[in-house]
C-alpha cells in the first residue's frame, strides 16, 4: 500500500479504502522538533497500544476520533482526514515552555485549564498563535477554532478522570484535529506519552517523554510502566 | 523633582502635583531590546515634538492620552498613570517578526488591521500573549482587553488619516495604555517614528526606527523630514 506520508514517529500509509488509512508506529523517538533522535525497539508498540486504547477510552467519553481499529501491535486503521496545522495544546498546571517564555511559575495550577494554539510548521519552529493569527492564516474559522478548545477540554476532562485513577497527574498534552470529507471535525493524530506531560501523583516521576529529553530514564519501561497502569483501571 | 523611572529613551519624574509626572525625551536611541545604543543629539526634541503633536491630533480623534502639555523642547506634562505592561500592536501590512515568526508574506495587507499583544518584560524579550494569557497573568480583565483593543484600532485610523496627508503608509505601531487613579484606561507613553513602521507611499522610502536599526540613513534627517511634513498638514 502507498506510504502516503512519513513524521518522525508513524508513518500513513492509504489503503484500498479512499477514506480508510493506515498508520504503522515506528521504533523512533525524537526530541526538540527532531534535535535527538534514537532508535528504540518497542516503542512503535507501546505507542500504538496505548493511543488506541485511549482513542477507545475518548470515544466512551463522547469524544469522535479518526480511530477505527487497531490491527496489529504496531498498526492502526483511521479515517482519512486532512490534518489542521495546528497543535492544540491544553495546560493544567504551568510547566516547559510556558514558563520559560511568560515567567509562569513552574507548577502553578491553570484554573480553568489553559487552550493555547501552535502552528504546525517545523520550519518555524511551532510558534504560538493568536486566534487571529488562526484567521488571517486560513486555518480555520472562528467557529472551528471554538469547537477545537471545546472539543480539547473535553478530552482533558476524560484524560484527568483516567489518569487520576492510574495515580497519575496530567500536566499538559498536545492534540491535532482533521477534517473529514464532509468537514466535520475530528480528533486525529496520537495521544500517547509522546504527546502528554505527566507526573506520578504522589511521587512527581515522569511518565512520559520527558525522561528521554532530560535522559532520566528508560522510555520503554516508563511507557511499560504507563500502559500496564491504564490496563488496570479498564 | 524626583525621577521615577529611566527609561531607553526617556526620563521620568514627579512633580508637586501627584496626578502630574513630567517626561523628558533623552538624546539616546536603542534597538534590539538594547543590543544596538547611540548617544544622538537633537533626538529628544524631536521625539517630544512629534509626539507631543500626535497626542493633540488623536486628543481631536476622540482618542485620550497620557498628555497634557508640551513644556519645553524636550519636555512634557503628562497625567501620572500606572502603565499596562501590555504592547499593544497593530499591523496594517505584514513586516518585521510577523514575518519571520509565522511566515505572513512582507507585503501582505491585513484587512482588517491585525491587533496583537505582547508583555513589556524585557528579560523574557517582549513574547507575545493570547487573551487568555493576559487574563491568567492578571495583567487586565476582558473589558479592559476589548477597551485596549477598540482604542488601538481608532488610533490607528486617525494616524492613517493624517499619514496619508502626509504622503506616508502606516505600516504598523505599537502603543502602550495606562490607568490613572479612578482606573480610567488612557493613551500613554509616546508615539513617534520610533514606535512606528512607516514608509513613504511612493518611493517606499522609511520614515522610522529602521533606518536607524538597518543603518540605511541618517535618524535625524528622516525624524526632522516626518516633523516637518506632520507640521505641513496640521
Amino acid at each position: 500500500m502507498m506510504l502516503l506520508y512519513e513524521g518522525k514517529a508513524k508513518k500513513v500509509f492509504k489503503t484500498e479504502d479512499p477514506e480508510v488509512l493506515r498508520i504503522e508506529y515506528k521504533d523512533e523517538v525524537t526530541a526538540g522538533n527532531g534535535a535527538k533522535h534514537d532508535f528504540m525497539e518497542g516503542k512503535g508498540r507501546l505507542n500504538n497500544l496505548i493511543s488506541s486504547d485511549i482513542f477507545k477510552y475518548l470515544k466512551k467519553n463522547g469524544v469522535a476520533s479518526h480511530f477505527i481499529e487497531r490491527t496489529s501491535e504496531t498498526e492502526q486503521k483511521v479515517k482519512a482526514v486532512h490534518i489542521i496545522p495546528l497543535e492544540v495544546a491544553v495546560r493544567n498546571v504551568a510547566a516547559g515552555s510556558i514558563v520559560e517564555r511568560l515567567g509562569f511559575k513552574n507548577g502553578e495550577e491553570f484554573t480553568p485549564p489553559l487552550v493555547e494554539l501552535y502552528y504546525k510548521k517545523d520550519e518555524l519552529n511551532d510558534p504560538i498563535l493568536t486566534d487571529d493569527h488562526v484567521l488571517r492564516l486560513d486555518i480555520a474559522t472562528e467557529d472551528e477554532i471554538r469547537a477545537l478548545k471545546e472539543a480539547a477540554l473535553k478530552v482533558n476532562a476524560a484524560l484527568i478522570k483516567m489518569m487520576n485513577m492510574m495515580g497519575l497527574k496530567l500536566i499538559d498534552f498536545k492534540i491535532e484535529f482533521g477534517r473529514d470529507k464532509k468537514g466535520n471535525i475530528l480528533l486525529a493524530d496520537e495521544i500517547s506519552p509522546d504527546t502528554c506531560r505527566i507526573r506520578d501523583l504522589e511521587t512527581g516521576e515522569n511518565f512520559d517523554k520527558d525522561v528521554y529529553r532530560n535522559a532520566t530514564g528508560s522510555l520503554i519501561d516508563t511507557y511499560t510502566k504507563f500502559y500496564e497502569k491504564m490496563e488496570a483501571v479498564k
